[in-house]
């Protein structure tokens, strides 16, 4: 292999494993803002999409998504992929498509069946998550021919998970005493340190989800990958302290868990547009993404009534239909920010609504039946005692009081 | 130097770095599952070892391994290894020697004598691994000769810590409580959350084991590279849905430890052939490891009686001896699997015999001096009221209860 | 871009990516080093001075630094840097600039305003380091003309946070309980493990932080690079090893904290030197730094009862500074040792005093006018209460026993 190839491949791959550990920090969120009774349930969630992930997206996944296209809006399924020299390009997308699938796994914590949240693991990476992004990243989707722009997946990662959220949300129902006499009460996660040090790790996971998207790093690619790396941290950054003002003025405290969510709110939001906007556009973007993941989560858990322990529908659905959008109003040529007209924000809707549905359509399909079958939630007894013990036949922190005192 | 020797040196380099980080990994694996009152314990073994490993290796393990051949058995020890143009491959092998060495102690926690471990980790990293290793990785060795393969240390570096391990926690004794009557008693780990963040981050260190152990990146290695990420990935998905799904049938449970476990084991398992085989041969060996690994804790635990709180000999010195031998059955030249028949086979066994003597001999004569000289174990009350108290005066978590009361 | 400058943008990305992790080790090791009921705040310092690093440097801190120089003494200021192809060198330098404005975090904590910590973090990642910055690292600086070595920044990034911090913790004063009757109480961390893992992801960043600073990895430079890794991690493993075998001795346990100190201690002495040492002098200077650190932090804890929690002013100032000095005496041409002669060590003397200076004068200026104004510190009832439930209105661990009975 020659050395532009080479250095290609090796980006590839580096950026792969870093997208690989945001699993241990989307753990370590969900963890931290949940309640100890819980926690070796939502390990054994994140362990296994991974692993669900890996397998299926390897058995059928990646063909559906990267195959050759049928009619701009499947790939051609072939099992066990194995083409010796697209390795990299497996792996890369593999951990691409876990993210999607553990997004879900934070907006349904602390109530919902492992082995029920295993079947619709499998059935995202394999069907909902590769179709949708077949769209706009194999090459001829019908999204990639109206021009519909989504570098590193606000829209076909994160959006997907986070209405694949909202609809696993509202069907499973919220947990026991969230909401009292119709009030919604705050049910603390038992923590902060594990929320935050997910937060950190999935920064970092960040610095290979954005600038391995550029798929090279060769020629002229390693400006591209060097400035995505400088937008994808600038947006995170305005995102934490966008979060952390507005709270700090609402709610006159410094809240943390809004902090660190609008930390990763900046990081969603510039995903979609990291390769096409200016520094100065993406810090634009991080102040609009921390002050809309915080109205968000807000009128989710109060007006809609749904309850996200992890704020993952409007972190990951909400701010990622938004981020996915503002590529058309601050997408530039090199000045601060000029925008792509409402030409291409009309486009950009598109894309957001038409994946959107697909994620929430084809998300309640398969609950439903799963829901009228195996069924999606543990019993009260259960919920109350924790996940962990009736699930896993575990107490997580033995020597630090029982959970059934709880 | 041009530029494919610095593609190589710069892969080589930060693959060395994530097998660094595996020493944490390894901390969290160990100290999770085990007791909150000997966390302190557990975290200066893990950290000395890796400092004296660290010292040892360059001092003298480093030419014993790679120096020159003598008798195809071992090589000629220099002091402070310090030629300049090989400084990166001095840092991989310290690393891999480091992993060595770490293994060992999770199998004797919780009662072992700090002063013995320290010297127990300086004799392992000067002397065993580095002449076992010798004899795979040097290119004179007799096992090359012989033309045993293990890439990247299935037997080399897992078997060799895993079956000092089972000499080591066999010397020193189960844990009082550990076997009452005749039965094995459970004795929960402290902290499931870091048990699975140490497994998180053990499988991202994989990443940099495997692959790195093509030692280059350049050229046809650039593809090589790439599928071995996706034969360890694979194997690890694989090890740790099988060993999910056997102890759910199993136990009535889905069991957390185990299916960690399991994904360790997958890892550990295509270490061996994770450059020899095909990503559905990487599959079936995730299974075999994931299976062997559930039966093999069940029988040192029930059978032998051995206590090792970790699960250290089942995953890295029967796992390890099982996917050396996998080698000989699924090596393949590009179909699903092939074998390399028995030959290969028969190779495969007489280096898993060679070097699991080797490793259970010398450990054997080394910590039986030590036994009847320092002493292995520390005394009732220590080991009773922790050893964080007696051997490093403090208590890790003062907040949260004293361990005395425990 | 051709295949050289590709490798060596990839190279600075990979390292700044790395060095940015190491803001998760801070945050680790100042939560373990501290009392649960301040978990969330120092969780929000830690997170928001990278927050706002990242934004004031791209804002203005990095022309100041690297801008055209005026009077050899300062950058020209331009406002949000975007030049396209420098985005690599943006990125790296924000992160080392973020660690500088951390390292003061730990040696205030628990007992300072949230407020005032953002003001202060703004204006030392603004001002304070990037005018110290750019005498040496410009390259038309008066320290650079003098001939003064710092490859990495012992002196220009930990010196600078090390003495900014000490000026601070004098200024804020002890916590309360620290001193009685005079004397120093003890007050341990609540967790031995985050402490832990924040040196281990530390000594992880580091491989970025030394080995980037190579700015390159091309050519020539790729042997320095792995001649760096090898300094580094042998100086992190000699500097802890001393620590405890000097504990060990002086207090007749293996203290745990100390030893984590002296591999952090071993890690920054190393870092002005690590290009220009051999492995042998690395070691060398790791023991200084083990030795060093111990008596550091009795000195400052004891004689100048001046109470830093984490032993920033220790590990960091003075640590620093000797690590700086050591370039004049252990820099070689490839012997074991040679030293650059008294007129090397003169040099290094005169750049270590002057910005030891700067960062004490500025920093006095800002925090007395802070203290005069703002105020630095919390009410006793907040402090005794602790700063999570009155900056944030939390507990980071609502589950574990209230914070308010502590």
């Amino acid at each position: 292999m020659e050395v532009n190839a080479v250095l290609d491949l090796m980006w590839i791959v580096v950026c792969g494993i870093l997208v690989f550990f945001m699993q241990a920090g989307f753990t370590l969120v969900e963890v931290g803002f949940t309640r100890a009774k819980n926690t070796g349930n939502i390990i054994m969630k994140n362990l296994m999409d991974l692993a669900i992930g890996s397998l299926g997206f390897w058995l059928i996944g990646y063909t559906i998504m990267y195959g050759e296209d049928v009619g701009s809006f499947i790939g051609v399924p072939e099992f066990f992929y194995s083409v010796r020299d697209d390795m990299h390009n497996l792996f890369f997308q593999t951990v691409f498509c876990a993210t999607a699938a553990t997004i879900v796994s934070g907006a349904i914590a602390e109530r919902t069946k492992f082995s029920t949240y295993l079947i619709f693991s499998l059935i995202i990476t394999t069907v909902i998550y590769p179709i949708s992004g077949h769209w706009v990243w194999q090459g001829d989707g019908w999204l990639t021919s109206l021009g519909f722009i989504d570098f590193a997946g606000s829209t076909v990662v994160h959006s997907v998970g986070g209405w694949a959220a909202l609809v696993a949300a509202t069907l499973v129902g919220p947990r026991i005493g969230k909401y009292v006499d119709g009030k919604s009460t705050a049910i603390p996660g038992h923590n902060m340190l594990y929320g935050a040090l997910g937060v950190f790790i999935l920064w970092l996971g960040w610095f290979g989800f954005n600038p391995g998207s550029e798929l090279a790093i060769s020629g002229d690619s390693a400006n591209n990958v060097a400035g995505i790396v400088i937008t994808t941290n600038l947006a995170a950054a305005a995102g934490a302290a966008t979060s952390l003002f507005l709270t700090w003025m609402k709610y006159g405290r410094a809240d943390i868990s809004m902090t660190l969510n609008g930390a990763l709110a900046g990081l969603v939001g510039i995903t979609a547009g990291c390769a096409a906007v200016s520094p100065g556009g993406a810090a634009i973007i991080g102040v609009i993404s921390g002050i809309v993941v915080v109205f968000s989560i807000e009128f989710i858990d109060q007006v809609l009534k749904i309850d996200d322990p992890v704020g993952a529908i409007s972190v990951h659905g909400v701010v990622g239909a938004v981020g996915t959008l503002c590529v058309g109003l601050f997408a530039t040529d090199g000045g601060l920010f000029y925008g792509g007209g409402f030409g291409q924000l009309g486009v950009q809707a598109i894309g957001v609504v038409a994946i959107g549905a697909w994620a929430m359509i084809t998300a309640f399909i398969v609950l439903f039946i799963l829901k009228k079958t195996l069924g999606l939630r543990v019993t009260e007894k259960e919920e109350l005692e924790g996940l962990d013990m009736h699930e896993h036949g575990i107490d997580s922190y033995p020597e630090f009081g029982s959970n059934l005192d709880k």
